[in-house]
């Protein structure tokens, strides 16, 4: 065994495309904290979890206090959590990122030190994180395009003049999406680069009509991609209903959509602790599929505990994401590797982001799925350049929490949070 | 990491004495598997299991297709079971012991491995068992004093001629026990040799009113002790509403009662797997403790999905036993170390047996409660010759599996399995 002997927290900022949701826009920037941890033996182990203020703030209040603990030892850490993380939530809450909801404000500080402890236990193993988590069910992970309806550049000129990016000043190479043609074009780029078989519209943005059509277009550009869309709880019951009646033109087609995609039936919203869970199979779990996060259920060892609470109620699993690196993209795929009864490619957001901390580069896509090989934990390592250079971007970016209705109203002034919106 | 090498499976027979269920009377021996499992780099793993010809010869059937397997591989586990485990059980079934189930012939098969490579991976990190299995909760476990209504004596001398155990031929220093007077003796006599903070009659013996009188009598001889009684299922709904009217005097006491101890709402029989949990929970969940059992629920990572189950629909947890030695012991008492929400001391049967197969003689009570130590894995290594001897007895003993009915119809010639008998 070994101990912890230090533990390093470095907020980074990766810049990020304009991308619509039922809140707003998201910031040039997305926060992260890349967590380091060294036992006492040189070991070191790798997390990623949210960067915003005050996670950083409780994870550097419980850092400290981990000094020591066995590696092991999930209980001291859940104590020390307890002990030091600084309590309840009262900040601003974003609702499209379940972790910054108040009652998970500890659970994502455990989540992050047990996803780190775990990979430095893989790797004094010598094993693989999926193999030490208790074995591959699979060799690659498949995950899914995840399609946004955004803007064609930031506002303002967010990564400096001259700071052109890939397309011109505050732009990105993939251009403005904001009706179906646009968004055809967007799956298309996305398939061909990454070969992903499932496709997800990020919804909640426009008229449900003009989402629907959009849906029915990417079905006939698509025709045996399986079809998602999470419209983010911006729409009313009533809407919500009338869409469900008539989103493909036959009873058939009806049937089938929501056989095979569980739609309405998915949620990474309401169902998001043990709580949820027992509420929602109380009403005989008209929610079918619950999307799991390591982030903020919290843990490896909670989500293995999630996929048994789906089936012993007969629930389907998917995952969820954040924008996010490589080092949280390494965790989501040996968890789903090694996660039985995960029904779904995961969520990603990894193809909106273009920079990383991990050397050798981004982590690949072949066929729209990351393989696992046989390096001992992450199977990834910190690029302390990289790292350097994105924490350096974080001390300048000014983003210190994400509020994607406060960057939305940069581009429309008259723009307000109102939920359901349609 | 390291791969296993190789896997021994000795059948061992321990002496029992003549203990009164709802099924009959338990036979002179009580069959156990010891599993040794030897990694690639030397390290031995302990696991210890049923012993009845069914199980055993499962174990035998897949025990050679685990060799070369990663010792954390417990998806490799998995598959080596379903593959080689020899599929649905079509044996007799005692359903006093929920491992023999038929739909649990293969998971207690998956438990014993599973189980055994843990203890051999704890060894291996240098840890103790519960420290592995995610950290201790607490640093000694509480059992509860398990009462048995019983026979002076086996019939006939099934422990051979001139072996006169503590007590004469075919006894037990522990005497006859069929009335409520016999019992408060019996329960002062454990009480006092391992000091049991709480109290469990096995019931379903005698008439009702009988195992009330007797659980009276306990509460007055014992009046702060936390009293259980469990009659396996043994009564009809009618004999059990009319029990439960009038248990305890006033309905102050009854409603206490039921408060404190759970009564008539606890279960290892009807909750034994998920299926069972789920159809539990849509009833609005009217059994509110669960008693795992590592060796059929199965296995450590299963008890750990149950705890959060429990946790997830508010109820509690305990844990189950049937006869068993040392090892099976230590595994339960560093699982329940480690296992959050365990609300009641736990069953052991421990005390009933006087042979184990562990160096160094018996596992210690202090206090009612078995320590935990700082050795690595289980805490406890096998005596060769012990585990020599006590297979010698079962190759002799002619007891291949559990037959509490043919047993007492040696007792009883006209005794049949009336299922309730009450």
């Amino acid at each position: 065994m070994t101990r912890i002997a230090q533990i390093r927290i470095t907020p980074i900022a990766l810049k990020d495309p304009p991308l619509l949701n039922a809140s707003g826009v998201h910031e040039p920037f997305t926060l992260r904290s890349i967590i380091e941890i060294e036992g006492a033996d040189g070991t070191l182990g790798l997390a990623e979890t949210y960067g915003d203020d005050d996670t950083l703030k409780r994870l550097q209040a419980v850092a400290p206090a981990l000094r020591g603990i066995g590696t092991h030892d999930l209980a001291a850490l859940a104590a020390a959590v307890r002990r030091h993380g600084l309590g309840q939530h009262d900040g601003p809450v974003l609702d499209l990122a379940p972790g910054s909801k108040p009652a998970r404000a500890l659970d994502k500080v455990f989540a992050a030190f047990e996803t780190g402890l775990a990979d430095l236990n893989a790797r004094r193993a010598g094993l693989p994180l999926c193999d030490w988590l208790g074995g591959r069910l699979r060799d690659r992970v498949p995950y899914s395009a995840y399609l946004f309806y955004k803007f064609g550049r930031h506002h303002g000129q967010p990564y400096g003049v001259g700071d052109v990016g890939d397309a011109g000043v505050a732009g990105d190479p993939w251009g403005e999406a904001l009706d179906a043609a646009a968004m055809v074009r967007q799956a298309q780029t996305m398939v061909a680069q990454y070969g992903f078989g499932s496709i997800k519209l990020k919804a909640g943005v426009f008229e449900p009509v003009l989402e629907a059509d959009c849906l029915l277009a990417l079905h006939e550009a698509f025709p045996t991609h399986p079809l998602r869309i999470d419209p983010n709880g911006n729409w009313s019951l009533d809407t919500a209903l009338e869409y469900y009646e008539d989103p493909v033109p036959t009873l058939a087609d009806m049937a089938e959509l929501q056989r095979r995609t569980g739609l309405m039936l998915a949620t990474n919203m309401v169902v998001c602790d043990r709580a949820e869970f027992a509420a929602n199979a109380a009403l005989g779990a008209p929610v079918r599929t619950i999307l799991s996060d390591h982030h903020f259920w919290p843990g490896f060892r909670a989500t293995r505990e999630l996929a048994a609470l789906c089936d012993t109620f007969g629930l389907k699993l998917s995952m969820h994401s954040n924008s996010h690196a490589g080092i949280s993209l390494m965790a989501m795929t040996h968890l789903a590797a090694s996660t039985p009864g995960l029904a779904y490619a995961c969520d990603t957001h990894y193809p909106w982001q273009s920079e990383d901390v991990i050397r050798g580069g981004r982590v690949p896509f072949v066929d729209g799925c990351v393989a696992l090989g046989s390096a001992p934990g992450l199977g990834v390592d910190l690029d302390p350049e990289a790292l350097a250079a994105l924490h350096e971007q974080y001390l300048r970016c000014g983003v210190r929490s994400r509020n994607d209705t406060r960057e939305m109203q940069k581009h429309q002034p008259g723009f307000v949070k109102v939920k359901p919106r349609f």
